[in-house]
């Protein structure tokens, strides 16, 4: 009854050598042996494992063949890490990871854990939304010393702008789908930071923290003249 | 050939004490000599009119018939106005009219005007749009003693929101039409102000200053103790 | 694993001085133990508490540990009010709250309960709709005597329109979401509110219940001339 | 070079048995000589012409090879009637068509001269709008005796749910594009319509007076017993 | 604790005399307690009920209080008759009610009880879809003699397109939900109807089966010359 | 108490000779017993049946009537063959369905096996997408010798364009609904497909792996000079 | 100033030996003389070129310095033919291009003149559109012969799904921008033909007759088992 | 008549220093004598001045005043260059400018000035859309050296993808208003490039060339180590 073995994913073997990123897993929706399958090739090829979206039921199974998988419930991401993964120089170069409110907080915190896991340095400062203005300005100082920042926001999304004027070094922007109404599941936040008037803002896709961490890494890697950090 | 006597509009006689305001003609799309009709209807009844979106060749027509229209090329407002107009009390209510930017001044003109004109004193607060926010914190002072603020912004609208944040009256969010790409015409920033996280926050329709002008005008006569200025 | 406290939400301490409004929990979707602690650590510091969007359990988990803890299944408010919240004066001032069905009346009593506990009086005039004419229009006289009117619809959401023709105050639309087909949401009665075509006429977000409840607070202070009720 | 004559369209010859209606042109976008062959063409096979949205040059041009071709500016109808378009019988049935603005008085004509021409009586009742409720409450004798109603509307497009809630035959709303900001070219009109809470409407595409006027005759043919008027 | 009872639903007593209708309940949604109390009010006043959307537990429910109340699977239309319900005299008026497939017979049913209920005659002509013309054109005869026609139909919603082209009576189109896809819940249905190049078709919202039974309805009494049925 | 039988669908008998291809069953939302009745009466009518989008649960009940019939779990197809089914002649012709990612497979395989349960032969190439562009240049070999393409891919769509570029025959593009964010339940990548600025590709419906197999059989038949296969 | 050699277009000089098309010009909004070189430079290459969407005074300019050059204002292509153009085998396949209305034609003809040019003979057969359902079913027999029908159609764009349930070969859907109101530019028919209940169908982009010829002309060369014709 | 004087403007004098970048004109739909004002005030500043979205005709106003004025027709850039705009260091570091086809070379020329303005190396990769791989994929090389690339593209905007598999360091994609039919003024290429699904891309606004010239100077900056380049 139709196909038993289901092995049509090939592995994107030159990634790393091409991009610098090893192979991530994007977890949500995808059934449980062909999970643990996954990583476990993963594992035996780059020694660790990195995936997103992944549920607390995700984790349990796959924790049962690897036991030393790491899940984060708030960010939602299930890896296993290898020694390297612990060792980061500390030349001072930085990320920041923004959001305007606390419910923010699980993208921003795909975010931050996809960056460090990469190898970059991340600082937090989460809950500086644009109605308590002088919340986001009493951290003027440290948002001007990262090498980049991500603004995590929802609702109207007017973080970003406030934000770029602030810094001289590039905001990428993440619309979360936070909200009810008109705000579409995210697409007024995604609108709001696309028009932002404020300069060196970037987007990405609604609640994707993975691509702000991974382009925040990239960019921490130029900064911090190490490309493969 | 068709209709020579196009009489359709019925004037709306007890429209002022119904609502406190006279009739105003929205003058975009009129023909010449139907709005001259209604200028000349209007002046008789009321002594003054009001006119909104008007080209400057509808006023140089206008002006044939009432020389005593005034125009004003910024806000596109054709008045006639009466002795009353320019008397008013002054108890130190006022309407704050901002801008995200300098594009933003023909709406926020059109507001200005029309509360003016309605008998409300403004004070007017350009160009301190967020991405240079310093700019509107260095306001802080007059918005928190305004009855309302009108916030006018085009592009990202944010603006509403940090003032939102800011003050303890009403602010009236205005979006504008300026912009380009995924502006949608003003829908971006109508969104954004919509999905507002701040508190205290309504909207009107994009480039809609006369109906900011007139809801900030009820809220001045309230806040003054005098429901018909 | 993980983040075992969570603690990035900063009090906002200085919110009431700057708008004359304290702090509000938005309940939807904050996990029991979160809440419970945000309930606490509010009411230790201003003596009440009020939130939105709350869910029975989320009520039954609160009143354990807050057993004053108050819960309204209509409006879905969660609140703990405070001696002060009880005495107001009562200069005749007074906030009309309509609907236009009986399925918006949960939108319309989130207005209506903020708005009392914030220190107004408020009428409630429910299922006027404008399909049955006669019934707004019976009700002609209290719209007029109100400070300002929140008008509740859904479907086409044409009440606004009609009230504010009637009245000389300031009339805030709330879309519902209440309707099916092409009503998207609530998207549908928004945009036939942005574009009345009656004067005084501003709009919150679909739904935005306790928006307007905040906002007609902020008129009803000013119309009885005591700016902090 | 290319295609001298161009043949393509077929005359529809079994229409008006099928339908009861003749065939129309669509003048908008139709170049000079063609349609001069089509009126020309219809004149000779049906004794009469009736045509929509034609520009004041293409009634030039049309008069020029047909003298007796009668335009309206206001609704933009070009035709050439027969002895037997000005014979109607009156058994006391009509149509009523309202319009909310003098702004979509255009659009009303074109539904009104269609019916007309279609062998209907139609009463006009414009300037209505729901914005001063008393002007279409005054009308609502009227407004009950029509075998239907034609409910004209841009902005808001309320009025069709006000009149759907007064009378007990059907009610034909027409979106208009009439509007700025957020009204999207009528968009947001129909979605009121689509939308409305009062029972007995169905709606047509924006602008569409001529669809509005065919249905209205298609019912007044049945509502005066005589199906073929 | 909060509204312990819900009276603010005010019956609408002239709407019989005002529209030849009586009131209707939509059941969906409403609470089992508040909906047995309004059916029993409405029996109680008209000697009939008549609701719809309903579910079969609101009916489970309903049936306990009024054993006689009837209720359709498929229509979802929860009832009570009166004596005179059966009673139709027949002219030989009657409406058509067709589907495009199978899946939109649930709104279609909604809409041919609906008419039946209020006392007109009935011919169901489903699953005659575009894509098998010949299945309509073989029904073109009993098409042409309905006093008016229902065309309910889902995806690309051609239907109404071809039997407008058919028929001298009005069509009245209904898009339904039914599809996926860029189907948009019938967006792209009522797009195509609104958009019909055919004559004579109006269009109400999507899936409102109850609101063309109703206006196919008010022309049935017109064409059978009987304004109450 | 309602309809007991449900008889309303009309075989379509003349199908396959008009079209060359049987009729075939959508499955999602038809009840069980309606179903098992509709793949009697195919059967027994063609001696095999074919049908979409069904769960395991359809499955269940069809097999307890219909022992030989056939699931599977990835393309949700349900079948019943007959023996000509398994007899293809092989002239070298061969369709070519491609995925982007792994997530695309299930839309995939409806299309393929809905191609081969029709008699084409069909050539798997999955996990191609354009972020890893080698992987779909190293099958450009296949994919210029397949008489047409099936391009099947969500979130950007590029797939299609990418293969567009390489083949002279023609390429269908599916796009699904697998993505977040703004990806709008496919429509984004609908959109991508629609405007690609490669040539020779035309689209289906969102998830449309059924219609795209229908097309690509149609192809195939003609390039294997074989009209019904 | 500026960029006074404009050298940036590389030839795609392998296309028509991977793709068996040449390169083709879509002359709109390019300058008069890039079109030139353009024009020129492929004429060196290919012996003759094809360009669509020319205005006439391009045709001018490019006529000037090519006097072969030939333009259609009908279809707006421009374009340098060759002997072999001319000279095609006729074995009886051919492609045929409908259309719903007249106004329908220029898109048609830049299909069929598409097809044409690259080898493929064409049957015309214009203004069949659905409301006038016998006019495409007197054609049903040629329609049925075609190896595949481009059906062209603005509005309600029900064209194809009426083609598709009468034939045996694809059905290439073309949505037109012709229209007005809630036809959005051609969107509500590229919805109704992509939302299609008929098999068989395919859509390409709005006016995009180009992109239906070249299709059609692939699936023309497979059916006449000549790849290259 | 009206306002004479229009000193809104407030320059923002601490940008410089907070943000390294100077202020920078929006040209398009700027009056002649205000536009000269803003250039000889901020040249008097900074002693060099950049605007975008310039016309030819704003250019010779500008020139009368500032005869050093040096303006490009196809990035539409009008500048007043100083001494140490033209001494760039050359450490290797640079950023690559690609485009999918000739249309979009104007926003990437925008984008390729603004950064060159800036200080950076720039490298132009023009017409290397997706549709012909091979052209992309022989620019592998200096695209992977890059520090970053912008890639601009309209229609389906696949070309972002495509790059964003191939390099390890930041794709700033920019979608333009290139396209027509369901392009959507570029909608649909931003969806596109916000779906990707290639990792290290981030999107700014439509035809936005100077926002992406901005952040890739940015990421330049950082990239060699010299923060105010």
């Amino acid at each position: 009854m139709g196909h038993s073995d289901f092995k049509y994913e090939e592995l994107d073997t030159t990634r790393e050598s091409r991009t610098g990123f090893p192979e991530v897993v994007f977890c949500e929706g995808k059934k449980d042996e062909y999970l643990v399958g996954i990583y476990k090739k993963l594992l035996e090829k780059d020694g660790k494992v990195f995936g997103t979206r992944a549920s607390i039921s995700q984790y349990e199974v796959v924790k049962k063949s690897i036991p030393e998988a790491e899940y984060d419930e708030v960010s939602r991401i299930l890896k296993v890490v290898s020694a390297d993964n612990h060792k980061k120089k500390d030349d001072g170069t930085f990320i920041a990871v923004c959001t305007g409110g606390t419910a923010d907080i699980p993208v921003a915190e795909e975010a931050a854990q996809t960056a460090e896991y990469f190898g970059a340095r991340v600082e937090r400062i989460y809950d500086v939304g644009v109605s308590g203005i002088h919340r986001v300005l009493s951290k003027q100082s440290i948002l001007q010393d990262a090498c980049c920042v991500i603004a995590v926001a929802g609702m109207e999304g007017a973080l970003a702008s406030v934000i770029g004027g602030l810094v001289r070094n590039p905001v990428i922007a993440v619309p979360t789908s936070i909200g009810y109404g008109a705000s579409f599941g995210g697409m007024s936040a995604l609108l709001t930071m696309i028009n932002s008037c404020a300069n060196g803002i970037t987007v990405v896709n609604i609640d994707n923290g993975y691509g702000a961490g991974y382009v925040a890494t990239q960019i921490y890697r130029l900064a911090s003249g190490n490309e493969s950090a």
